[in-house]
Formats: structure tokens, sequence, C-alpha cells
């Protein structure tokens, strides 16, 4: 597929998933390139229907000048009580609705707005559909002051750490951390390793969304937009 | 008792622990004014005897500045590859050898430095003695964030939060982060309530010190100095 067509795809899940958005949301916003499309979407309803949202919270920068351009008025987590629906995209998506997000580095934030979202709907194209979780670098945001222990510890016990890089330095979060990567495919038992890393010390937080996708959008490859959700 | 006689306690208390502190030890040293005695009496060691220590770590700049005006190269934890022993003062030490700590607003560090070393000492007067954990506000790290969530989390679940304030101002850690106080007393279940926190997203650390004490150095009130064990 070439990348027009691969952006159609993600134009048809943007629309379908903001469609479901309703007058009076308060919304959590991811970051990506569907989530781009998803912006200009409910930026379209806002000036043709008038869609009122009751707050806007986000995951980046990027999407906030967007949503920003769009009009909308944006909020940090800690200004809103709750929010009622976040729409993000996610590195794998497992047919449980486990997933693994984190690609981009942002995984604190993003498992922040999650887990304070009442519901969560992920926007996926097919190649992000796994069996079984893995597949995909794990990454595990540490505390600079003990990331050489952690990265070590990480190593002992076979998980295959490796250094999120930025050219020739270790990547640096948001928060200042760094991100170790487990490259662990598949992972046999997602709750134990999350319950695992919960407890290791210098640890922040790790990508492993466990029971936090309510709803999914999956573009298929054959053009399809699959709208699916958990029981 | 007056300050005069604590001093004298604690200085006491401080040449015990000194004295155990041997030849070639990687060691974490924390902070407090008993562990600023103890800096003077490894000051004192290294004049008279040679003490030569492989690699000092600590817990906070002013026990850095203490430690290399005795002419102790302080490195950074992530620049050794284990600690020997670290020896730190605590808030609470219950008889199980399990602890509060984090009253400075440090626990992040602290913890860190704990539990990335071999074995750890404490140096206690009696009065932070307890059979139980609690008597003492549970300070909680967490992210600016989603800290009015976990605030609002915490106050649901009965934990009686409290923001650790400067002045006016909301206590700000050495990695930018907030502390919420909890106020339980006693704390029923402390492994329990550890193994919540370590799940609650945005809590970066907690005060919970369980399984990390080795050996424990208390001072009484009748200037006996007691050196008790972990079985």
């Amino acid at each position: 597929m070439d990348k027009q067509e691969q952006d159609k795809l993600k134009q048809k899940a943007a629309e379908k998933a903001a469609s479901l958005v309703e007058n009076g949301t308060k919304l959590g916003v991811g970051t990506g390139s569907t989530v781009a499309f998803l912006i200009d979407e409910l930026g379209k309803r806002k000036d043709q229907e008038g869609l009122d949202l009751d707050a806007v919270v986000t995951t980046s920068s990027r999407s906030k000048k967007q949503l920003e351009s769009c009009g909308f008025k944006v909020s940090e987590l800690a200004e809103v009580d709750h929010l009622d629906l976040t729409i993000d995209g996610a590195d794998r998506f497992a047919s449980n609705f486990d997933g693994i997000k984190g690609g981009g580095g942002a995984l604190t934030l993003e498992k922040n707005v999650a887990v304070n979202s009442e519901r969560n709907m992920w926007i996926v194209d097919e190649s992000k559909l796994v069996d079984q979780l893995g597949d995909f670098p794990l990454p595990v945001e540490v505390l600079p002051i003990s990331c050489e222990q952690n990265f070590r510890l990480f190593k002992e016990d076979g998980l295959k750490p490796q250094w999120r890089m930025n050219g020739e330095k270790r990547f640096v979060t948001h928060y200042g951390n760094y991100i170790i990567d487990l490259n662990i495919d598949p992972i046999p038992d997602p709750y134990g390793l999350a319950d695992y890393l919960d407890k290791v010390v210098g640890v922040v937080e790790h990508g492993l969304f466990l029971e936090v996708c309510d709803e999914v959008i999956i573009a298929h490859s054959n053009c399809q937009i699959e709208d699916r959700k958990k029981q």
C-alpha cells in the first residue's frame, strides 16, 4: 500500500472515531499521524455542526498546537476533574484489548491521561494487531539516578534491554528521564511483567496498557473500517 | 532531654555506625542530623587510620558537601556498579525492620540508593521506634500532570491525603514532582499499601521502605547504643 492509500485509510478511521465524539464530552486526545487526521475531523465538526467539547486534554505539544489551531481550548490534565473519553493510537493491540504504547516516548503522559479517562478508544491500522503482545520494543521510563542498575537488572532477568537513543545520545523524555526498551517477543505474561515493572524502584512508567482500551477503530488493508467494542 | 544531650546521643550512635564501616566499602550515605555526625566520624577515621572507601554515593547535596570537605570523592549512583552498605536515618522504624522514610522529601533518591545497596543500616533514636508503621505522614511523590487525580483517589480510598507545602506553595522535589502525605495511623497493611501505591499511575515513589533495613543502631534515651541486626 503506498502512502497515499495509507493516508486515505487513516483518514477514514479518523472520520469514524470523530463521528463517535458527542457534544459536552471531556475529551483526551493522543498523538500520531492518525490522531492528526482525527483532530482535523473534530475541527470540521466544530465548524460545521458547532461541536462543543467540555474540555480537551492532550498528550503532546504537536496535538496541542493542532487542536488550538482548530479553535479548541486545551487544558492540562491536572485542571480537569476527569475525562469522559480519550482517543489515541497504539503501537500493538492484542485481541483481548491490551496494548503496547510509548513508541514515541510519551508513555507516562499517555498512561496518565488514559487511566484518568472513563473510556478509551484506540485507532489502529491492521499492522498493529497481534494475537499476543510483543513484536514491538516495550518502553520503560526510568529515572537517570538508577538507570544503570535498572538496565543491569533487566539484562540479568532476560528482558533484553536496549537504551532508546536520539542520535548518539540517550533519548530524554519530557520528564528528564531515559527510556529502556525491552525486546521481549512475545511477552509470555504481560500482567506479571507489569506487576514486576511497577515494583522496580526507579521505573516511572512502562508501556503495557492493560485493561485500558474499551473500543478500537481498526483500519483494515481492504479499506474496511471496523469498530470493535470490548465485551 | 535538651539539645546538647540529644546531640551527644546522636554522636555516640554515629560513632558506633562509623566504626562498622570497613576499608574498601562502596558506601551509600544518607542525610539528617545524625548522618552529619556520621560523616564527621568517617572523616576522622580517614585522617587518623586512613579509612579508604572504594566509592561514596549520597542522597543530598548537603551530605555531598560535607563528605567532600572530609576529603571523600562522591560519585553518582549511576556511576557505581553497586553499593556494599548504605547508612541512613529513618522517620519510623518498626520491630520487623520495616520503616517510613522521606520526611525530608528525598524519598525517591533515598529508596534508589537503598535498594541498590547490598546492606542497609539505619541510625535512629528511640523516638522513631513503633510497633506498627504509622505515627508519621507517609510521603508519596507524584507527577504534577496527574497529581489532582491522585489526590482525589487517595481521598476516596480513605488515605487522608495532604499536600506537602513549602510556605504558601506546594513543596517541589528534586525531580520537579509534588509530595502527597498520607495520614494513616497505624498503617494496617504496609505491604498491601505499597503494592497499591506501586500500581497507581502518576506515583513516582513512596516512603514505605519494606524489607530494606538489615541493621539498626538505636540511640536509647538512657544513653545506651543498641546495635540490632535483622535475623
